[in-house]
């Protein structure tokens, strides 16, 4: 396990959710020092100033969102809307600096497609291929080498570990998958629209982005990788009249007779840090990973009906941003991958 | 239209959320006078002391529960659990008193499927054929005529409302319908129990009983009917972090080329009064049918994946409970359908 | 009372809260035909597009904000950001049209004052005199043959209706008086502005504006009114997790011995529609006013700790905007004080 | 500082928000090892079965509660309803182990009062002068070598920490304070009370208690100690929306000249780790605190109506309850004081 100094950590976009939340991830992380955060719209303010959760912890002062102001870093992390990062990296890979993406820049692996979801030709696209899709459940051993890490999505986190035993294993119809997922408001981020107001979004519920999401090609990727063969997924993302947790209901078809699916999951996951397969009838809480970086799944097998009906929940800008981030950073940098990320879930 | 003297009502049970949003619709409708409210705890004790928010609208003093008590009754309604209504009913069908029963116990219409869903023998199984399942949508002609007429759960009439044009049609294959459904707490009654205080419920979100819930056979039932062929039903129910509002997101497979979905639905439900199309695009918001006795549904057909997905909305204690009730007594007595259900959804 | 032709309306402003709720009230009253709405950012757009909630039931299509589009109407309400209203009344008022103002543009009589509140010269300060306060509570007969009147705001009609009694008899030092109020989100209005979001507000609870708020002058210039002494008031104005509601919880102190206290309130508003007196050791709940155009009021006296306590409830947008602006109208176009406003509070 | 083997645990009544509220807090104490914790309820029961965010995190099975079950601990925690405590303290006391005690038991010093309050005869009225009134800021020294510590209750810490600079400095009128206090729902424990409910409490806002609360006495005592005189205090509690929280606002009048009062408060508290004193025209955020040990502060002198105003936020399960009983634990058995409590507030 590492020892010694502190790694030095650079923050692109510090004012956002997930910004705020490495930031207080990271103030308690033993083996990190906190160099830059940067905020094109904040420089020259200290970061506690705007956040009074952290006074006291963290004691930065904002800096403007220049390359220059990020040398000296072993790692930079971008918590920034999409766009931006892809700009930046090249610059920072150069000069031996890890680049962790909280963003969607590098998440997609084909080009045109990020083009077409994203409304804009990608800055770097020879950098796709290379950057490891940080999903730590599936490619580790990835993490630990790589020079640039694509954070997942949220909603991507929650699907992906809710359907990977049974993909892995090829017990469900591909071509057939629903994932009918809910999320708190913060996932919206910290923007300043009226849709995101709490006259419009407390004390109500609704699905949005029906025809298309962004993180649906993402997800699909993903489940392609892990089912070795083409996926069809509906995706139907709602929003919840609270702030954070992500709650994953995905409906798969089972081909053949599946076994004991919750052997598979317990199985699957046992040596995994933070996904944690709750007892069978169980039916997970978003409340309980609030705060923590774990996600916590449930198995059902309806033979009434026919269908699995996995349950999965996260931590939005936990285990969905920000702290899988950390975990990510741990490996990539030879932390003991809980590092700083002990949290327990915020209850009640 | 009716006119002349109001009618005598009747309410079994008015302490829940189902019973006191009763006295809220019909302490405004013209043509009623509330003769009886019941509540076996709080007899004796002025319904406005204890729900201060009819102050000045409701007078009544809360009597016993006995059956004497109804007596000169037009119509009462049950507000109560399951299992109440039953023992009541057949001695106040005797007297000629129409019964609108908002519990689950007329619902069904095998008297085994009854008790297996509910734990106990049915009192009154010989009254089952004849209790008149009270979705308007479908059947109004028959609440016209009859005596005992059960009211819909609040589950069940987003989900039938929402699926009603596809199965009637027969659009999509009916063995492989999914409801994802996602209800407020005051769905679950007035009751004091751990599991629904704001401490478990706030800023949380979880799903429950996806092994069996008694919604289940009342919907399939319900579908059964419309689709005029077997059906196949997954049904999993969820908490959502907010009092009133249930938004059903219903997956459906089409059959062949399925045409102008939208029109469909349009053209369906054009002359319901209570029953609202959006248009193409919409993504219908509990809050705006909170209060009001309205069905918001939008529909999509989703050709990437091969889906029919449409969305409902309905306020559970109104269109899913107590104005659904009030809609089947303005049916029955003659009233114009929307006498006393004219209030707009309260938004913000 | 008044019968015959409709009262043409027009609403400037139609986009805020207050807008929509102005058009929620005014599209069930039996006596108002809405005739144009207007709105900057939404002209030519369908009110029932960006409102569903009042599909069905307004049909108007939002026009432009030029006065002229406001003629032929009987009365216009603006229910704009304070600045608005004051330039566009006097060519009102000239055409005859009823100008009754949800804004804080006539609330003050004095123009120097509002000035250093409002931070701008008043546009027309020859009209402050004219305008007529609209606390019915208070001053009826001037409502009822006003031409511009300026419609309260929402804790000042709060903590006005709740020390009324108290300063009218002299009961209290006004020179002490202590108004610590709470108030639901919507009262910041529909902005898209960062402080307002769901993931800022919810959960949360803070005070704001502790050194000075707009309503203070506007508070205690009325207080003064009731009292005809000088009046000392500290305000202290709190954001509440949630929508709806204003709470107001309100500190004096008895001079001499104060008598029945809660008879003299009962006694004074024993007439007034929509101020409800709750009997003694009373808790009033901001929900069973929430939707309702009431105020519940509760009084203690303390004997422990020499005060009393007062503790008043309203809807911030009914009592204490639309609803405030349509009993306002009622009265000075002769319809019975109550058409259009009977709602009761949405419980649970 | 302490090292060595850690000390053993007990936790009498591990069910409530406190119980576990000091489970998640001792989970990830370095010096401690949770030995028992009991529940008259649920004995036998694993406790991660019941609070899944322990899973991993607490493998400890409830027992009993009888006093045998807790031999060979160093410390064992009530955190029970009043009444509890005091049966059992002295048993505990006998055999060395130090008590510290999170409900009223041990509160209040004078018999007669606490019976008065408590509806019930004190069992041990002999300890109360020996028990130390546990909130470390005003008796750090005596915490230290306590046999039997009594935590202070949620409300009554934050009002004294917040008036504490004040009455020791005799800077404002001590016969006339006013706390208005809001809490969140979670301050009422985990109690299958319909009150309770998220039906009842969700979306509104009430005052309680306002005739007499039991925090009042041990608020005044508290006072009276620090200000060295009579104490009259105007107690207001109301309940928020929401969970976690508590928002004091104290209202007290100079005399004479106050001097500058927001330099008293930061000198107060320079050296205290879990008091914060915000900058001049700061407003605290009960958020800010949300899981945090944390009291932030913000003081106003308001000259133009001759109060000031200070607010004072906590979170009413941290530093209002098992946070601080884990500080008071810390200085009795020699850790850090900030051992274990270096949680930041999440945000958003």
């Amino acid at each position: 396990m590492r020892s010694g100094k502190p790694i030095e950590v650079g923050i692109v976009g510090g004012t956002g959710y997930t910004g705020v939340e490495l930031l207080r991830l990271l103030a308690l992380h033993p083996g990190v020092r906190i160099r830059a955060v940067t905020s094109r719209a904040d420089a020259g303010k200290a970061v506690a100033d705007l956040y009074p959760n952290l006074r006291g912890h963290v004691d930065v002062v904002f800096t403007g969102p220049e390359v220059e102001n990020l040398g000296g870093c072993d790692v930079v992390f971008f918590a920034t809307p999409h766009g931006i990062a892809m700009q930046s990296a090249p610059a920072l890979l150069e000069q031996g600096i890890v680049v962790i993406d909280l963003s969607a820049d590098f998440r997609l692996k084909d080009a045109d497609e990020w083009a077409h979801w994203y409304g804009q030709e990608h800055a770097c696209p020879g950098l796709l291929s290379e950057a490891v899709y940080g999903l730590p459940e599936v490619r580790r051993e990835a993490v630990r080498s790589a020079r640039l890490i694509a954070n997942p999505g949220c909603y991507p986190t929650a699907v992906q570990l809710g359907l990977l035993p049974l993909l892995e294993n090829r017990l469900v119809a591909a071509d057939r998958l629903i994932a009918d997922v809910k999320s708190g408001v913060s996932g919206a981020g910290r923007k300043a629209e009226v849709p995101l107001l709490m006259s419009e979004t407390g004390e109500s519920f609704k699905a949005y982005a029906v025809a298309g999401h962004r993180h649906w090609p993402e997800i699909v990727q993903g489940l392609v990788e892990l089912a070795g063969e083409p996926v069809g997924l509906t995706f139907v993302p709602h929003l919840l009249p609270m702030i954070r947790g992500i709650h994953a209901t995905l409906y798969a078809v089972p081909v053949g007779e599946p076994g004991d699916i919750q052997r598979l999951y317990e199985e699957r996951y046992c040596d995994e840090p933070f996904v944690d397969v709750l007892p069978p009838g169980s039916h997970p809480d978003t409340r309980d990973v609030r705060g923590s970086n774990r996600c916590q799944i449930a198995v059902f097998e309806l033979r009434r009906s026919g269908q699995i009906v996995v349950l999965s929940v996260i931590d939005n800008l936990v285990k969905g941003a920000a702290g899988q981030a950390v975990q990510n950073m741990n490996l990539r940098f030879g932390f003991a991958e809980t590092t700083g990320l002990q949290a327990i879930g915020l209850y009640p």
